[in-house]
């Protein structure tokens, strides 16, 4: 095991600070594991089979779903085992984070049922699922407002790790982070803005209407940025991290 | 992390004899995760935008609760982490500090929403939504048992932490407590008794009706003492602090 | 702690085998967890005063169910600290042990409401509300019934601490068990076999009838027997405890 | 404790890598309680005493879900315990086991309640009970759909386990595997395997509808397969075991 976490940490190049759990992680995993269960244990256990059928369509949304929040949970877990920091502080952070993460856990189910839907509409050329889709479950003029909810709590969640590692940045002495170290934190900063900015962008032209009637496609248009702006971002972490190791 | 830790325990003055989580910890963690997250997601999920909208009216009232909730959580870590108490009678009185929470979950999270649809009523000027909240919410009869319901829950939990620091201090020769513990644990039972005094003023004022009609009023306006109380308790335990240091 | 830790088991004379938390005592904590949090968070929030109300009624059957369920997770945990032991067959054990809690979590909730309801009108001679309880919530021809449910329930339980307590006997040699925590292990097996064996004993007497239309008077009265026979047990406990340390 | 433990290695013959908690098995744990206990408490609570009987109707589905659910973990418990890997890539992975577990609580649950209706009406000769199973709670055109629901889950959760395995195996020098351990593993991947292909291929016959109308029975009845493959498989590991410790 000791050998297994030296192995690791060699590749990561993090000094793991925060190897013993603490509270503040096992009440944040208590919160993953209840906002993950409730997503499709909330409704009532199915008692005949076309309920049991109604259960299963919500195997992809579900599988969407678990899919963010683990990638959240993995990313809250690097910083607590990484930093170990566990003063008054990063606990308020921290509750923000599982105030999102609670708040988003039910709209996001609700985003990937209504996504898969419309694909699958598209898709079979369904009219009359689309025409469903557009009176029952959401007005076509309502959809800027979903774009502005979605956005926000996006946009809200990559900040909240982009403070938290600001936080760990700051503490660098006591941490006693190293060169390399610093750098990490400082190219996973960049990571998180520009994560945080794109959804952040959607939610300004969803809020003032930019491009009127074409403001749902052009609010989802811009998370297209995410194929051009990553991979920069990705890059110039990593040439100043060439830089560092080279000096 | 040792080095963190360290520093830690020299800002707040204390030697934490409960760094490894005990179960009384992992259980409560547990409880305090589903009592946060039942908060939210108690409610079917949202099946279409309506809903999904009604959902989103939540969100000042579970983040004020869940603020609440992790402040209380926060004391409830620190008492653990400093003195790392875990026998029966500390088991016992935690059980009620978990059913405090539990019980009072749901009302602060109704209290919260009703508190804000107040304040958006009389700040708009909203005469038929403050018809709606006096007569479909709560009748003007029956303020006066809500302040008895939430006074004796705060008053309640603030005894209980009393409780519990009267229990380290009177193992302090086990313990091994320092001069210094000794007076931080004695300052904090005094916070917490000014604490828990106020709301059960505001009990007593509702439950014997003092003020007729304006009962309400009164009981509410009683919480503005802790504007004077706090910094007063504060102050008398900064002071007590400095004559020790100064021997 | 340490210190602490040590002034513990001189007291109780165990030495802790189970410091470290294991994950089955992890997994069971987070069962306790969820059985108590949904005693009472189970139905949909109170939107109004009147739910509030009707909330708040649950006050003392949910204190009476956390009380009972608090003592049976104390019980637990004084098993695995004590005897550490993580195998299959204590895995199997504990899984019958954390099906009973949740088996009978809703359940108790009910006897105390009952119970509660029962003598509140008994007490103040409310003939309606007695109507009401024996119409309503329950037809006196099936309170023998009741008392089988929960006297099988209390009994499995105490039978499952005295399963757990001889599996630790049996392994004496391997957990290196002293002479004292021995006859202490005993003890406990004593005092457990007490109290199972009463509530089968109403078992019996509610199934067969026993009594005719007195059967729900009498196999309530058998657990009266409690006040007779744990001190009888427990004054057993301690003559042989005695006389271990008189060698 | 230790010694506890070095006897169980001795046992099993493996070094237990994972002995301390990582956060990945925290969440896991907290996963597998929810599941537990939404299975029973997802419901409202009972409040008379027909509705009581209901509830207690559950008890076998219940009990029989519950022993599949921690048979799941305790495979997890070892997986996790004997290699204590926490990569992201094993925390994938980790998180298509929660889904299944998830997603596969309530049919479980279904599944368990249908049998004991479908053998209670089979024994009792029950015709207006088999009848009222094959309208209102499953059409007979359906029940190769359901073989195909379950046997996907169950075929999934094993192959998970193959998978899991593998990747320790893959990484066999970094964890500093013994021979001995390398065979175990191998032995458990062949378990697993056949375990997994068994449901498989009753998932083939029910998609196909081999058998025509009989199709529901004969994907059944390959289950039975497990008699026969299972002892092979077993003996195989076995006997490649005793040719490693003959060398």
């Amino acid at each position: 095991m000791k050998k297994n976490i030296k192995k690791h940490e060699e590749k990561v190049g993090f000094t793991l600070r925060g190897l013993e759990n603490t509270r503040i992680e096992s009440l944040s995993d208590g919160i993953f594991a209840i906002a993950i269960g409730l997503l499709l244990m909330s409704s009532d256990p199915p008692s005949n089979f076309s309920e049991l059928m109604e259960f299963t369509r919500d195997l992809l949304p579900f599988a969407g779903t678990i899919a963010i929040l683990m990638w959240i949970w993995y990313q809250h877990y690097l910083f607590f085992i990484r930093f170990g920091l566990r003063d008054a502080g990063t606990t308020a952070i921290n509750t923000m984070l599982m105030f999102l993460v609670l708040f988003y856990a039910y709209p996001l189910k609700f985003m990937f049922r209504l996504l898969i839907n419309l694909y699958q509409a598209l898709l079979t050329q369904d009219q009359a699922m689309l025409n469903h889709i557009f009176t029952d479950t959401i007005a076509p003029q309502d959809t800027p407002t979903l774009m502005v909810i979605y956005g926000l709590g996006a946009s809200a969640i990559f900040f909240v790790f982009v403070w938290l590692n600001k936080r760990a940045l700051n503490r660098a002495e006591i941490l006693d982070l190293s060169e390399l170290e610093i750098r990490l934190t400082k190219n996973s900063i960049i990571m998180n803005v520009t994560s945080g900015v794109i959804p952040f962008l959607s939610v300004l032209i969803a809020l003032f209407r930019v491009g009127g009637k074409y403001t749902f496609m052009i609010s989802g248009f811009v998370y297209i940025l995410y194929t051009i702006a990553m991979p920069l971002a990705s890059r110039y972490g990593r040439k100043k991290l060439a830089e560092l190791k080279a000096d």
